[in-house]
């Protein structure tokens, strides 16, 4: 039976068309895009103006990619879509500690340092020292865990994003934990920054009336062989935009205490306790 | 009261950060948009990998791109997306001449020839007479109408796509009507031709198991003051992608009888009256 295209069974039209031997998973993931396209197209009644101005949206936004540079992923992160696919992902037990989004800094193969040792390497910022265990469900320290956190200087830039300015591998480094499961470092208390606001989705967080800013955060990486990767980040509480980050990465569980230290060259202490879960 | 991010109230969490004096539309837009999106990766449990995959893909399908090609109009095409908002803001009287995709290939300024004039410069290709009528609904000759055509050549090529071996305005023109309505000029059975199949959405098409083809059309562009702009085609009945059009861009009212004329050069005669609404 021939069946052409009408505004009634628009969905049913191009899912119809679909071979009989597609993957399956594909099919299902094409099968709810299409029905969820045609439902948003059907429901708002979209016009023409606003279809041409989505298509040039979306050519502007994949156009200003480059190596440096992921537009798209800014976009998914801005409409809290990639918090949400990582909600979907990894979802652990009761007190393990939760997953946030990697973001676009994270650089492989920072140096391994010493436990104890400083990574801000350029003198600027408020000192503080991280330190915390890294542990199973049970409590238990786990030994040979590799924890590699990064975070901005104390002007809000990665280093990677001022190569010229910045030693390289500043506020970065990899550290892996003893029998005790401790780790600790001194680095300095992050700040807040704007993410990349100078294309298509900066504009669109303009017409939200959305701020692009990211409340200040130590970025984590917790790796330990029969765990689960944790991707995370810990929260200054007192942060202006602790409740409005630009792209949703906060969690209650993840806002870490930043207490004063009253002796000292180091100024503030932020102890956090990183929760495993087994694979 | 603060409200984090969770999968349960993910949408919520993003519809929330919009500010109150957002234009009234974008917000109904972007919220409906959110909804959809978010739901859509609730649904199928949307893994990190199809994430990243769609991200690619997304962002190849904007870097294709260029001033000859818009690979996100073929995407929009190729999922009903296009012939669904067409279908919405185009919604006519019973009786009035449906729209159809507009395409890629239009160019505005053809010459203006004298009514029976050959579109058909270069002389290849199955010779017919395109004639009929532009009247309104209740059947009266609507003169001064424009009656701007274009079809590919014999070998499924636009002028605009060949412009080194076809003559400019080949297979293109526009007719103005007189008092009685009518129209007629002489060009070619259009062929059927694959849309740009070498990018993101022609592997798309290969993994959904579907062939990039359109069915033969002839294209038309009907203006008249006081009447609705008509965007349309007429197709070939017989033609074998009539069923499976790879933009959806078949009615079945929009099917033209192509006759055999049994006397003089001309082969084939297509006749097809356009019926317009008011505006
Ligand atoms: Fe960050
Ligand atoms: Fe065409």
């Amino acid at each position: 039976m021939i069946s052409y295209f009408s505004e009634e069974s628009s969905a049913e039209a191009v899912i119809g068309r679909m071979s009989k031997d597609v993957n399956p998973r594909l099919a299902e993931v094409m099968i709810c895009l299409i029905k969820h396209l045609h439902a948003f197209a059907k429901k708002t009644r979209l016009t023409q103006e606003e279809w041409e101005y989505g298509i040039d949206f979306l050519t502007k936004t994949g156009q200003i990619c480059s190596a440096e540079r992921q537009e798209f992923i800014l976009l998914s992160d801005t409409l809290g879509f990639s918090m949400l696919v990582d909600a979907i992902n990894n979802c652990r037990p009761q007190g393990a500690t939760e997953n946030t989004v990697f973001g676009p800094f994270h650089v492989a193969g920072a140096p391994v340092r010493q436990m104890g040792d400083n990574i801000n390497l350029d003198g600027r910022g408020e000192s503080c020292l991280f330190e915390g265990r890294v542990i199973d469900l049970d409590g238990n320290p786990i030994q040979g865990a590799f924890v590699d956190v990064w975070s901005d200087n104390a002007e809000g830039f990665y280093d990677v994003q001022q190569p010229d300015i910045q030693p390289k591998w500043n506020n970065r480094g990899v550290f892996v934990t003893g029998a005790n499961g401790v780790y600790r470092f001194t680095g300095i208390i992050p700040v807040s920054y704007p993410i990349p606001n100078d294309g298509p989705v900066g504009q669109m967080l303009g017409h939200l009336g959305r701020h692009p800013y990211r409340p200040a955060h130590m970025h984590y990486l917790v790796t330990a062989d029969g765990y689960q990767k944790l991707v995370t980040h810990i929260f200054v509480g007192n942060d202006p935009y602790i409740e409005s980050d630009a792209v949703f990465g906060v969690k209650e569980t993840l806002i870490a205490p930043f207490e004063p230290i009253c002796e000292g060259p180091t100024l503030w202490r932020a102890p956090f306790d990183f929760v495993l879960a087994k694979n």
